[in-house]
């Protein structure tokens, strides 16, 4: 079996876990992500990408998506390993103290120290009440959007009202034979911009909407080949390759409440007098998924978190080292990709 | 007496201090600033003001200088007030359970709540071996440039090899009768630019530069008059208004270390498992200047201890209210200045 060796195995490609990349590479340690969506960011890519935040100590305002590149372009130098669209599902302690983590596709990993960085959880996505839907997920019924490649040339209808909804009509009607959107209700609620767009399609004929209407039946063999509408009080079936059903994501600790691990409403708890650490030594929870007195569920916490979790993470990895603090003003970043960002350092020079 | 009231007095005006501001706005609380320095940013501002910085997280790279704007700006909508270039001496405890903190100038100010965010200390001056020295402070001799006017059409000596000897021989010979630089090597130690601009205004005969040389004796009687030059073996007299010697600067507890806190290794110690708390009630410590197991001296730790020690604070200032955490992307900043800063609100639209 192929196994993904690294130093510490961050569970969480969210802002608290794409910084421990960049702390844990100040140390020398390598990290590999697991994320449950396509793309690391985690809710600031996913749900809030265009929204401003004006918390982030030092940036009076940026967007969810900006802070995400912004995190990407400063943990570059470390290079993290990716399991992406993938969720942990089991967590089996080695012999060797060591942890292997597996995913719900079977891929495994190991490293000696766990950061669970997971958010609110693992986002699944909300699914519509329809009979027979898990019989053509990945058959035509797609939740997320991992490829827009597959969707070419291809019917599409896409069900909801939010800005997933509305972006991803827009998206894909670029690359798709015919776009289908279709809400319960006639009013869109997202970005201005997103549902002029729409309204513009709609106008040009390019796409069809659909409102009031819901989806409530899908038919097909192995894959899908159609579905049906209940539009007011008729019905009608409309031929399609796939049905993108977005109702939004569901938060869920998942697989990860069974580890073991000490919960308290959703929350794992930590050591905040140390170290951050879980009731499990070796495995610590940082960001918003973790719990302690006084916890706020801010970014800028999480930065806070991930890095004094580093700190532990050494003395379990390299228990003989000894690991002494250096400012990157001073010391720099040495990346592992050979890369060095580095202060000019002052001359000695005469003046004569 | 003019006591200057507020709810969060803050003791040192770093990133850390800077921060609070913002934090205690969210929750509605005024600060006020009071630090030894002549202007807000501490460290970065005084000691590295031109070095970047690589670990603030979301910021690959930004110059120490820099960051304390973009902190300024962030915390402008909750317009705090500053007690500049002075230090905190005193903290009585009133009656009504409140604190009074006064400076070495005797300006007195009143909170419920003070929070100690002093960094290494506030930095005082490291002062040359002169005889006399004491008698010609104030009177010709300053440690520190608080306004560069006083020295406008005067004659000057500022005495030292580094940054900050160079960088304001370069300023205040745009505005002196006469500059002249005395340091005790031929050597300078600073950004290649400043040493080189300093080189050019020699050549150009706009200021003296002696070197190996050391001020060695101050003459005058109610003011400074001329000064002792030791040049190899001989010595020499120059009549001068002023005497500037830029040695760098020594942080120090000072007059807090005798405010009856638990101090550890010249910092403070404070309760990390919950508010960064110290052991007086109501006095708090964050950033560089706290200790406690696992503490790290970084400034995106500051951060994190601010905003939690702001819950703690609130909940001393408001007893009986209680406070929800809103996210600043969701409920927006609306600062004290009448300022909103808030994201753009989706809209709900029909598409027809």
């Amino acid at each position: 079996m192929n196994i993904i060796k690294t130093d510490i195995l961050i569970i969480g490609g969210g802002p608290t876990g794409l910084f421990t990349v960049f702390e844990a590479g100040l140390l020398g340690l390598k990290c590999h992500i697991i994320d449950a969506l396509v793309k690391p960011g985690g809710q600031c890519s996913e749900i809030y990408p265009k929204k401003p935040i004006f918390d982030i100590p030092g940036i009076p305002e940026i967007l969810a998506g900006k802070l995400v590149e912004d995190l990407l372009e400063q943990i570059k130098p470390f290079s993290p390993g990716y399991t992406l669209a993938e969720s942990a599902e089991k967590l089996e302690k080695q012999e060797d103290g060591s942890f292997n983590v597996v995913t719900n596709k079977g891929t495994t990993h190991n490293a000696k120290v766990v950061a669970i960085a997971g958010g609110l959880g693992s986002f699944e996505p909300r699914k519509p009440p329809i009979k027979d839907l898990e019989k053509f997920e990945g058959k035509g019924l797609e939740y997320m959007i991992k490829d827009p490649k597959i969707f070419e040339n291809k019917n599409i209808v896409i069900s909801g009202g939010g800005d997933s909804a509305l972006d991803w009509t827009i998206e894909l009607e670029k690359v798709a034979k015919k776009v289908t959107l279709i809400h319960r209700r006639i009013e869109f609620r997202g970005a201005i911009d997103s549902v002029e767009k729409v309204q513009k399609l709609k106008n040009k004929l390019l796409i069809d909407v659909i409102t009031p209407a819901e989806v409530f039946a899908l038919n097909g063999d192995s894959n899908l080949r159609s579905l049906k509408v209940k539009i007011k009080n008729t019905e009608k079936e409309i031929n399609t390759d796939f049905f993108i059903p977005l109702f939004g994501l569901i938060p869920k600790l998942g697989e990860i409440g069974n580890w073991g691990l000490q919960i308290e409403k959703n929350s794992i708890c930590v050591n905040n007098a140390l170290d951050y650490q879980t009731n499990i030594p070796g495995v610590f929870a940082i960001g918003d998924v973790n719990t302690y007195p006084g916890k706020l569920k801010l970014i800028l916490c999480g930065f806070h978190e991930a890095t004094l979790m580093c700190q532990a993470a050494f003395k379990i990895i390299y228990p003989e080292k000894k690991n002494i603090l250096r400012y990157t003003t001073v010391a720099g970043v040495n990346g592992f990709d050979g890369s060095k960002r580095k202060s000019e350092s002052a001359i000695i020079k005469s003046i004569e």
